[in-house]
């Protein structure tokens, strides 16, 4: 049987879009994808698990992590490091389940650089897509508002440029059925799926 | 309000498939989608509505039509055309709703030449998966036998190469859900909703 290899997943968008809402639900409704676990210098609070809830490490392993590549992304947060291990990323990726990484704008744009085959996702506040929908039919609004509101909306639509999707967070429920048909149409991606069989072709040949 | 244009969605695959099943099964689920109506120079039956059920045209009109490359594919069964009107797909998708055309791969590939901005599914049946599946821990077959199905699975796989999803048939429920994974995730694609945004800001500007 050759295996199919699993898709890395990353959910971002503009602070205070929601994104951990969405993460939260996905998850109490999916079970096929993993969390990505992610790595940090803080110390282990009670109940927390090394491997589970974090890779807990030093801040000199941390140091010698980043310095080897070893990070897919990592951010310094009130004196201490927090990022996403490859290593942990890669290996759940080769038993064939896929990750899924909700993070920061930045944090995700480190990710694209690092694991460019990875499935990026923006997730857009409604306002913006109200906007979009009455920008053309304003009028109830002061000029300097408007000014503003298109400055923020310009800002965030740029934000989209590296990402493959881009969701609308209106409801919880319809963005999370996005994420999820976005996860599904990926794998029946023809490049992903041919590869595969011409491998198994190969493999039959031989 | 910026309308969205609608996306036209080819499902296709080798002949015996199950296409007809999928996209009845489809349909019956979903109503956003609307059903590419086909030209024919066939006479209609009873019954059947022009416009509706097909749009019917003499023999002479519907080869006008051919030369001046007003269908998106067209094909002679026992002398009578069908084909595929470029302006009724056209109209639907300029007033935001998709249009699904379900067809033979030889169909598929003259709408790709002439739509290439369709979104194109292919169908593979479960015996070329389950082929994948076990063609490396093969052995119980005759060897005559295994060279022909690897011989199918080649020309099936290589039929592949022009579409942008494979989607296995194995159960037509679980074919229909990637189907309309594909359908919603699409218009989740950030080409698409960015262009859409930054044209409402154009429009916001001026």
């Amino acid at each position: 049987m050759i295996e199919e290899k699993g898709i890395l997943f990353i959910l971002s968008g503009p602070s205070g879009v929601g994104k951990g809402t969405v993460r939260k639900s996905l998850f109490e409704q999916s079970t096929d994808l993993r969390y990505s676990i992610s790595m940090t210098t803080r110390g282990a609070r009670e109940g927390e698990t090394d491997g589970v809830d974090y890779f807990f490490k030093s801040r000199d392993e941390f140091e010698r992590l980043i310095a080897e590549g070893k990070l897919l992304e990592h951010a310094e947060y009130v004196g201490n490091y927090y990022g996403t291990p490859r290593e942990y990323v890669e290996e759940t990726l080769e038993n064939g389940k896929d990750v899924f990484l909700e993070i920061e704008v930045q944090g995700a744009l480190q990710v694209k650089q690092n694991f460019p085959q990875g499935v990026f996702i923006f997730l857009i506040p409604p306002s913006l897509e109200e906007l979009k929908d009455r920008i053309v039919s304003r009028g109830t609004e002061t000029e300097e508002k408007v000014k503003n509101r298109l400055h923020t909306a310009r800002e965030e639509i740029e934000m989209m440029d590296a990402y493959d999707y881009v969701v609308v967070n209106d409801e919880v429920d319809n963005a999370v059925k996005k994420v999820q048909s976005i996860v599904m149409s990926e794998h029946c991606k023809r490049e992903r799926v041919a590869k595969q069989y011409k491998k198994a072709l190969e493999a039959g040949q031989s």
